[in-house]
C-alpha cells in the first residue's frame, strides 16, 4: 500500500555540522572573511550563526582527522510532526532513536539517509536572543551586521552527493515530505536520475542530492549560506581570490533552482556555496517536478557563461576520497 | 470557544484585480514600461502576467470610473483545503458564495473582509504554458523574460487600508491562517494597532493591513511586483522619472519586512510597489509576531534615508478620497 | 584681457584634511566602518587612505574644537605645471607661498579660494607601496580590500559651499582650468547661480560649490568617497542605521551628475558622501555646461523619490553655524 | 633622438564600424536585446548609438561579405591637435591622409596600425541633439533610456589582436599618446609582450593590444560597450541566453584592468562585450605601467572564477579565420 507522503511536518534546515582537520583555518574562514560570529564552544567543537539565522547556532565547525559532514538537524513544524516523523523513519528501518540533544538544541530524533548522511530532527531548538551590544534597530535581525568580513544573513541549504539519487529521494520524499521541485535525468543513458532539488517549504531547494560519480557514498557536495544580493557574491569572489580562498566556479546563476552561485572551498576542504539571491521561490501547493535532460546541462548548470570544473564538481566531495587531496587547497593569507 | 487558527490551509496570493479609470494609461505602464504580457482581453478587462508568474494571469485590469481594488484571489493548499475555508468564512459571516470563476480560474469562494476589501478562495487554476516563441531555456520560468522595459518576475504581496487593523486582522488569521509576522502599534496611544504584516507562507508578508487614517473603509494600499534584484529598483526609479510616472518614495528598504520598496503610482492612480529583494523569509514554525512601536517608527519605515510622505502615503489609497485627486498624476511620456 | 583657461594642469584631488571635534568618533568612523587604514600618526593627525587611494594617505583627520574643512591637496599634471598654476594663483592675489609639505605630501603651494577654503597644489608625493601582508594579486589594486566594514575604494571628490558661487567658480575656471560641466540657477531669481559642479579630468565632478544659504564664507558641504558599486551604498545605509551614525539622504542617484549618493554625518559632525556609482563620465574635449534651472530641480536633485531635508542639507556645513549644532549627532553605537 | 611622447592630444574613442555578414541579425542584437537606437541608414550601413553617447552615432554596422572592424574613430582634444597627430602619423608612414566624413563626422585624418587596423582621428563630429520625444529630464542624459532590451549608457573601448603587440602598443604611445596602463608579459618565454591595455583618459583602458595567438594581422578581438551598473552584466547575460545568443565567458571580474566583462557574440560574429562598471579609474599623471607576467595570469583573467576558453578567447577574433567558422553561432531566437 503506498501513502500519500506527507505534508507540511518539516519546517526546513536549522543547523549543519562540519568536520574539519583545519579547525583554526575553518574558523578563520567562516568568522574572519564571513564574518559569522561564535556562540559557544565545547570540547572540539565551535558553534557560530549568521546574523538572521534564528536559532542558537547554524554551523556547528568539528575539529576532526578528515573534511566533512557531521549531523544536519531539520526543524519539523511541531512538536507532533517530531513524533510523526519518527515514527516514519523508524518504519523505514533508518531511525537511530532519540537523543539528548546539543548545546541550544533540544531532544532530536537520528536517523540515517539511504545514502549514509547522518540528519536529526528536532522541534525544542534555542532561539537566539542578541545581548544588548548586538541587538540591531531592524527587529527582525535577531542580532545586527558584524562590521567584519563579508557576512551572509543566514545559512540556507545542504547538496548532499549520493550513489543513487532515486533512493535517496524516494525516501526523503516518502518519510519527511519533501517535494522534489528539479531533477535531472540522463535520459540517453537509461533515464538515471542525475540530481534532485528537493524542499520542505518555498525556497526552490533546501536540500539537493547529486550522483557520485566516483561511486563513494554519504559525502557532502556543499553547505550553502545566503546573501540574498547577487553583487555581495562579486564581493566574495573577491575577497576569497584576495585571502587565499580557492574559488571553484562563480559568480553565476544555475539555470536549476535559478539560484546564484559561488563555490569555494573553505580551509578545511568543505566545498561552501554562497548564495546571492533566493533563487525561484515556490508558491504552487500542487508544482511538477521540472526534468532537466543532460541534452539541457549547459543553462541548467549556468546561465552565464561559467563553467563547472569535471575535475572537481562532480567528483569532489567530503570526507575526500583517496587521490583527491591535491584537487582543493586554500590556505588562507591574512 | 476558541481553536487553533489553521495551518497551512492557503497557499499564496494567485491573482489580484485593479480597477482604472484609464485603462489605456494603465495598460501603457503595466506592457510598455513593465513588460507584463496579455493573456486575455475580455470586455472592459485585459488579464496580464509577469514572466515568473505560474498561472494564466496575475494581474486583471478593469476599466472603471475610478481606481480601486477588484477581487484579490488566493489558492488554498489543496481542494479539501477550500471547502474548509469556504465553511470557516461562512461561519464567520463574510462568505459571498461560490462563482463560477474567470478566464483561467475555476470555481471560487468570494468573500469580504471585515473593512469590505472583496476577495476570493481558488483551487481550480489554469497553469501557465508558453507557447513555443516564449518559451525559455531556463526550465522554472514559466515564459521568457521579455525585451519590453523593466520586467517583474512575479506577483508578490498587496497592501489593504482598513479603518479597523485589529479586527481585520484577527479575522483572517482565524479563518483563514495567515500569520502575523510584524506590527506597528501606538504605545503612547494606547495601543492602537497602526499597521499588521502577515503571510500563509515564507514570505515576510504576502498581505498588510495599514491603518487608513481618513477612516475609509476597504481601499488598497498598493499592489507589489517582484525583480528579488535591489539594483532593477534603482532602474525602475529612472525609468519612471523618464516616462512620467510619479515616484512616491524610494528605492529604500522598509525596516519592517526588510523589504526593497519603489513606490509609484500607475496613471490610473493606484499605488503600486516595486520589490527589489525577497525581504525577510521566515522559516521558524513557531515565530512571534515582531511588535514596532511608533517611536522605532523611523527604521520600521526606511533602512536608509527614504522619506515616506505624509501627504500621501498615510492618507491616499483607491478608491480616492474626495479632495485627494490632485495628489497624484502620472502621465505617460511616450 | 581676457587669456584661454589653462587645460591639463591639474590631474585630480589628491589630498584632504577634516578637522573633528571628536577624533575618536571620526576614527572609528573612518576605520571601522569604512574600512580605512591609518597609515601614519603625527601630533594632532591621523594619516588614512582607501585601499586603491594611489598615495601615502587620502585623508588626514585633524583634532580641532570644531568640525570643518583642513587643506585640500590638488596635484598637477608635471612639475612644471604646478610652477605655472602657482603663477597663477599669484597674479590672482590668492597665493599663500610655498610649503615644505606634510607625511607623504612634497613641496606644496598653498592658497585660498575666493570664498576662503584653503587649498594647495602638490607635485611631489609619495606612491603607496603596500606591505607585504597588505599586497594584493589584483596588480592594480595598491592594497588588498580590508575585510573591516564596508570599504570605499578611494577618495573622489568634494563639495564646497561659497557665498558666491560665480565667482568662486570662476576663479577657479580661470587660475586652476577646472571645466563647469554643470549648473544650476535661479531663472526666476534674476539667474543667480546656486551650485556648479566642476571637474579636471574626466569624473563628472571633482569639485562642487554651492551656495551657502546662511551666507557664512569657507565651509564644507562633504567630501566624498567612491564604491563604485551602487549596491554597497545600500549596505552603507543599513551599517550606518545599525551603528548609529546619522542618515540625512539616499541611497538615491542626482540628476546632476548621475552620482548615486548616500549622505550621512561623521560623528565629528562633517558631511560625508559615500558614492556608489562614477556617475556620467564626460570625455567630450569641448562639453558645453548643462544648466539647470531651479525648476528641474526635482529630477536634479534626485531621480528616485529621495528628498534632500531643507532643514540641513542646504544650510549646514562645517565648520557648524550658531545654532546648527542640534541638528547632527552621530553616536557611534559600537 | 626620442622625443617625449604627446600627452592630452587625444580625448577618447567616438565612434567605431563593425562589418557583419549578418546585418539584420547584428541588427536585431544591437536595437532589439542591447536597445541602441537608429540615427541613420546609408547604402550598406546603418549608424546606431548608446542612449549617453555624444555624438551622432557610436557604432555604425555596415554589411559585408565577412566580419570585422571598420574604422575606428578617435577624437582629438582640439582642432590644431588634430593638425599635430596627423603630421605625426604621417612622419612614422602610416597616414593615408584626409577624408570628408561621414554622416555627423566630419573631416578626418586617416591612418593604420603596424598591424593593420584601421582608424582615422576626427575633430569635427555631429553632438546628438535628441528629438523632443526621446529628450530625458536628466539633463546630462543626451536621450532617455530605452524602454527596448538592455540597453547600454555608451560605447566604452575597442580590444584588438595584433600580430606583434610590443610593436603596435610602442608606436601608438608615440605617435598618438596612448598611455599604456597595464601589460602581460611572458617572463618564461622571454618576456614577449601578450597584451596591452592603453588608454588617453582616466578610463583603465580604451584600446587594448592582445596577442593573436594564430599570427594573423589586423583582426579584432572585442568591442565594449559600457553598462557601469554590474547587475546589468548578469541580467544581460540571462538574456543571451534566453534569446539565442552565443555567451563565451562571464559575467566576472578581469584582474587587469578590474573591468566587469561579459563577452557574447554577436549575430554577425563579431565579440562583443558588456562592461558591467567603470574599471579601475586612473587618475594619477605620472602612473607606471602595471606589468602581469603569465604566471600570474589566473587572477589577470579573472577574479572570481571565470575561465576564458582556450578554444576561442585566444584565437578567435573577426575576420574569422579559416576553419574557426564553426566556433561560434549567434542564431537569435526572437
Amino acid at each position: 500500500m503506498t501513502t500519500a507522503p506527507p505534508r507540511f511536518e518539516l519546517a526546513h534546515l536549522a543547523h549543519a555540522e562540519l568536520l574539519t582537520p583545519d579547525l583554526e583555518g575553518s574558523l578563520w574562514f567562516f568568522t574572519e572573511l564571513l564574518g559569522m560570529r561564535e556562540t559557544a564552544r565545547h570540547q572540539d567543537s565551535v558553534y557560530l550563526r549568521c546574523y538572521e539565522d534564528p536559532y542558537h547556532h547554524s554551523l556547528k565547525l568539528t575539529a576532526a582527522d578528515h573534511a566533512g559532514p557531521g549531523t544536519l538537524g531539520w526543524r519539523t513544524t511541531s512538536a507532533d510532526a517530531l513524533e510523526r516523523r519518527a515514527a516514519a523513519l523508524d518504519a523505514a528501518g533508518l531511525g537511530r532513536g532519540w537523543t539528548t540533544g546539543d548545546i541550544g538544541v533540544g531532544r532530536t530524533f537520528a536517523f540515517d539517509t539511504p545514502d549514509g548522511h547522518a540528519m536529526e530532527l528536532v522541534w525544542d531548538v534555542e532561539k537566539y536572543v542578541a545581548p544588548p551590544e548586538l541587538r540591531s534597530p531592524i527587529l527582525t535581525r535577531r542580532s545586527r551586521r558584524p562590521l567584519q568580513g563579508l557576512p551572509p544573513r543566514r545559512m540556507d541549504h545542504v547538496n548532499l552527493m549520493a550513489s543513487d539519487v532515486t533512493a535517496q529521494k524516494e525516501l526523503l520524499e516518502q518519510t519527511l515530505g519533501f517535494e522534489t521541485r528539479e531533477r535531472v535525468i540522463d535520459a540517453a543513458g537509461g533515464g538515471t536520475e542525475i540530481g534532485a532539488w528537493m524542499s520542505v517549504n518555498n525556497l526552490g531547494h533546501e536540500m539537493a542530492v547529486m550522483l557520485d560519480q566516483t561511486g563513494s557514498r554519504g559525502r557532502l557536495h556543499h553547505l550553502a549560506f545566503w546573501y540574498g544580493v547577487p553583487q555581495h557574491n562579486t564581493d566574495a569572489a573577491e575577497l576569497c581570490r584576495e585571502y587565499g580562498i580557492q574559488i571553484e566556479a562563480g559568480p553565476d546563476v544555475h539555470g536549476i533552482t535559478q539560484g546564484a552561485f559561488l563555490y569555494v572551498f573553505e580551509p578545511g576542504g568543505n566545498r561552501i556555496e554562497l548564495f546571492g539571491n533566493s533563487g525561484i521561490l515556490q508558491f504552487e501547493p500542487d508544482h511538477e517536478t521540472v526534468t532537466w535532460d543532460l541534452g539541457d546541462f549547459d543553462t541548467a548548470l549556468a546561465i552565464g557563461g561559467a563553467t563547472l570544473p569535471v575535475e572537481t564538481y562532480f567528483v569532489y566531495g567530503t570526507p575526500v576520497n583517496a587521490g583527491q587531496e591535491k584537487l582543493v587547497r586554500s590556505v588562507p593569507s591574512r
